[in-house]
């Protein structure tokens, strides 16, 4: 029988790497995706259960056409984690109408087209897990995150109209508040000062999206946070 | 002088004819914006100060056309007031992507265009005030409100946005969560059995909106619930 | 036939004073509890309409007796304001048990003790308005504000079940979360180099609770929030 | 070396045995605590790592008792987990002043309790988990919930307070909503027609709570809820 299938659509550096690895160590095939099919190779060929795909997920054909070559090819997934999504700054009055629509394209149309693929498919299959990677913004319009904060308050009220929605054709949908810096080589060019117990560590994080795929159906999770143990919050 | 001079964008036979009747009592000017020209005219004829514009508040080119109409004939505005927005039913996997970017577009986008418009405006006469009416779904995402409840979600954070980077220039930014069904000839019809206190009514809402809009800077609010008394929630 | 009676329970030189000044002007006949009868004695000798009664409002038996006074003397209240509470600093490690149990008996235990009294009241005579003053720290528990803190969430989670078991009988409860720091001598003390906009006003708070108290049945407020134009949020 | 302790504060026949049982199964000694020692004993016999402690949560002097004689015959706690509580249901009206207080000091107060006695050696131990047992009931105040959800909305703002303070530590603290009806004998009787589906299994409920206990301090978290996947809300 066929190992179960991850796929992580947004793979950075940073969580969308670690979730690869953790799946990979725990038995899993792992599609991953990204805009950039290079850096992906790369990670791809540390195992031969690793699938690269190149994939924009602020464009709903474009994701249309990898999901459906992912399915083709590999099956139907166990578990997708949407982890799209790059912080921009600026307020209202400074935020492009442009990099606007893009952030919603990117954190909410894509987490709806790729939902709307996935769940019917996981349905015939038994079941599946959908896990989305939120932000502190996904709880508070800051000042200066008026195009992110914005997407991300809508990303979390589709992700409980998914989770409600899903939950009883055995689909499980979490949201992670990730509050905080991720430990990766920008964010420590960023914040030069910053002591190492400053940012949050992907493999840390990825244990915990593990463990919110495997939770028995009668105690599912839809909401958790993350965060170091000296964040200020 | 000028009477000032109050903007409802979104004009129904609910909420927007009772911002515009209070405003009007307040010895304000009103201009009111709906897509339909042809109810608006109806309603102006009751009074000199009521100006009729006809605009689809999720189309920007149609906002910058008509709120630049508004403020060369009428002046800046001391008051926004934006109401649009329409309930969609449908789970994720039912609603459409067009009606859930339709939602997005007339929700969020629009919400942002009027305030990149109004909002310099405003500063540069001192002030003013931008009010919003959200739902209960601006805080829930129910799983037949995909389309709703994420694009008011994202519109609640936009107005935090806007409440946090344009408070200290005496804009007053407030989300007004509404918590049921307005009294209007088509709730009546949908829910013919229900009490009469189970509507919340326009007039009553008006109160508070107004309210809002003449709170001192010292004691602003940003978010208020307006439920019925005899409410389950 | 008599004026309206408000009662006003905890009145320090802030808030309570000018919740007192507001409801007069309005019309009402006020009653006012504090420890401290001989500043409350500075007030009332203002207004013939103004009833200072001593009373500790972390002591059930104190309440029960000053309540059943103010009803025999005054009559059953229109509008009772719970404005107990002062903040305590503290981590959980700091805090004295003592002082912990004292602020949940001045904040909660207190808060049932009145509606225990005034509830059936206000029933039997048609309705009426309880509000309650909350704080920031009601939604959030900082590190140093463990007993405050707790206390204030304790307080919201019973306003909202005082909300919701009484509103079918006329009964408007509601939540006012002062975010930030009222002008009064002791804080321009601790603030000394605040500037004016840093501080909340006690005449703008007192606008916003007697409008909650004016609220039509079809459209109450349960929560409001209420903060400088100028504070970080 | 000794296996690393967990307290088990507050053991059931449901969620407590299945923390006991899970940590043992984890190679934890586990010492439980209720004030019905006989059925504890009953568990203790399964394993000679179960050391049964008589305790009533809500007294303090009977926890600073049961918690001096653990730490002295066991030594301190890696974990601790605060799972006091019982629902009692009754509006603000019905609810006697004495179960309220009750309900406040096992809650509440108990779990401050055992915060002061357990940190300070966490600390020197080089840190450890305080996790709590909250509900649905910690954010919501429902009408007839008086008494439990103004307890666990004063618990939620106490563990806040506890996480903020001792985070910095290695201690770290987390709160579980519980968001639901436990599979034991007496809510099987309570709900006879309700399925399988309806009720959270406490095994289940126990995988989330260890798998908190050992995240890497780089990625806590303080807040996770649990519900079936058809639980409606």
């Amino acid at each position: 029988m066929d190992k179960p299938l991850c796929i992580v659509a947004g793979v950075g550096p940073g969580n969308g790497l670690a979730f690869c690895k953790k799946f990979l160590d725990e038995g899993y095939r792992v599609a991953i995706l990204a805009r950039n099919l290079e850096r992906m190779n790369e990670y791809s060929r540390a195992s031969d259960d690793v699938y690269p795909f190149s994939c924009d997920l602020s464009d709903s054909n474009n994701i249309k056409n990898s999901f459906s070559e992912i399915v083709t090819s590999l099956g139907v997934p166990s578990v997708v984690i949407y982890n799209a999504g790059s912080a921009l700054f600026g307020t209202p009055m400074d935020v492009s109408p442009e990099d606007f629509e893009g952030a919603w394209k990117l954190n909410v149309l894509g987490l709806l087209t790729v939902s709307k693929i996935v769940a019917p498919l996981m349905k015939n299959n038994g079941g599946g897990s959908i896990l989305v990677t939120g932000a502190t913004a996904s709880l508070r319009g800051g000042a200066i995150f008026a195009a992110f904060s914005s997407a991300k308050a809508a990303q979390r009220n589709l992700a409980q109209s998914l989770a409600r929605s899903l939950g009883s054709e055995d689909i499980h949908v979490a949201l992670v508040i990730i509050d905080g810096v991720i430990d990766i080589p920008i964010t420590r060019e960023f914040f030069p000062n910053k002591p190492d117990t400053f940012f949050l560590q992907s493999n840390a994080i990825a244990e915990t999206y593990y463990n919110l795929s495997q939770q028995h159906s009668s105690a599912w999770t839809f909401e958790i946070d993350l965060r170091t143990s000296c964040e200020e919050w």
